[in-house]
């Protein structure tokens, strides 16, 4: 089943989507919902982010190819992440499927994506167990991690590097039947394949994750969970187009635009 | 004026205190309200926080005895910070006044208070002057930025140290007309001050964080920005009762209990 936000006739609603159509529903899926008998055609909608997070939670490092690339970059030891420390970003960086990314006038070129698979909780929970970690989760959709590299060395944290307005496109809908095991996830730039990795291949898999970070904290309806990304990303130009696919979920599709 | 948000017989309002009263509004104080006829005791009312922030911004470093203090207390040099970089917390860690910090099990000694000025966005806001900075601000709150220093030291992110559930007390109330220039922030722990700083002796100020965050981001109305806190804390235990003064604002006080 996959869930998708949308807004028609100015009025924003959650739907289920049913082949190129999308049911309206009453209600949401989080605090409980009514399907109503009436249908849009996708095309027809204007897809927006699937949830307003209540905490936005991000993994941050938790591929080893993208911390061994990075640090090469730099010219420092990789230092892979020995705990599943979880980090933050912020919403007022949200954007949507199809929606525009806006580069900073004053960014510098190294402007990258960061492909992610997005962990959309249900339930409330707290210690959970690798046993039952699921079972809170609604389902899954997909993050960029829009990062400008300059600004994430110089600031003293991501504020405007990963949380600049539009950097943290999502969606561009919650599947509740998706299984990350066999995904794989490819990043286009002007449909021209540039990264592709196995979705599941984590240092930290989900699970994980959710067991370490409800030792200490609750998990509320509407928190995402941003699980890293692998490989490495061109320098992005204005008018580049990236599609982020993970198999079996969807794609996220934004343009990147310089600000005048 | 002073904005509360409340829970009586099972429902959550905002109100407007009225001496030791509080009037009932419907609505709220970001989209719009009216004044309703029922008024409440103030002590017959369950204070709740006074706004759940669609992003939870924090300063962090912000006032050079802190920065200083902490640094000799680790051995080394002070490193003040040279640009106004926000950070974040989370809202899963937010509790009322009056509501009880629980310090984690397996957390050490090292639990700390940070008593900090809070300011309540109430309108949308991009690319702010310092003439017109403050237009956006709805109000003034209090907020005690509870941490474990040995996790604070030990992780790569602050997500238990300063984001454990119950670790961000915040209220009592929204005050706006407060104006910070003469205010004085004083904690006391089982009513002894411990702590007393000049509220307004930030090393980047209200105005300054506002301009250089709107730069790049869109602040909305419900945002609140935690402006950081001077000085030190002792090693709290359970039973300590925290009481944060922010003169002409109000008292945040909290009891820590140590989990069971």
């Amino acid at each position: 089943m996959r869930w998708i936000r949308y807004t028609f006739n100015q009025m924003t609603h959650y739907g289920i989507v049913k082949g190129d159509k999308v049911q309206q529903v009453s209600g949401d899926p989080f605090g409980g919902f009514n399907e109503e008998s009436i249908f849009r055609d996708l095309h027809e909608v204007k897809i927006e982010i699937p949830v307003v997070p209540r905490t936005f939670y991000c993994a941050g490092l938790n591929y080893s190819e993208h911390v061994i690339e990075s640090a090469k970059k730099q010219g420092i030891e990789p230092a892979l992440p020995l705990k599943a420390d979880i980090g933050y970003r912020a919403n007022n960086a949200l954007i949507a499927h199809m929606e525009n990314v806006i580069i900073p006038r004053d960014a510098t070129e190294k402007i990258h994506y960061e492909g992610e698979l997005v962990v959309v909780i249900g339930k409330k929970a707290k210690h959970l167990t690798h046993e039952n970690a699921l079972s809170c989760v609604l389902g899954y959709t997909i993050g960029n991690d829009v990062s400008e590299r300059t600004w994430q060395r110089s600031d003293r944290t991501f504020w405007r590097s990963k949380n600049a307005d539009t950097f943290k496109p999502m969606g561009p809908w919650i599947d509740t039947d998706f299984v990350p095991d066999d995904a794989v996830t490819t990043v286009k730039v002007n449909g021209v394949v540039k990264t592709v990795y196995k979705t599941n291949s984590m240092i930290f898999d989900v699970p994980t994750f959710l067991v370490e970070m409800t030792k200490y904290l609750t998990l509320w309806p509407g928190d995402v969970v941003w699980m890293g990304t692998d490989g490495t990303s061109p320098d992005l130009i204005s008018g580049d187009e990236v599609d982020i696919e993970i198999s079996g979920l969807g794609h996220l599709q934004n343009k990147f635009i310089k600000e005048l």
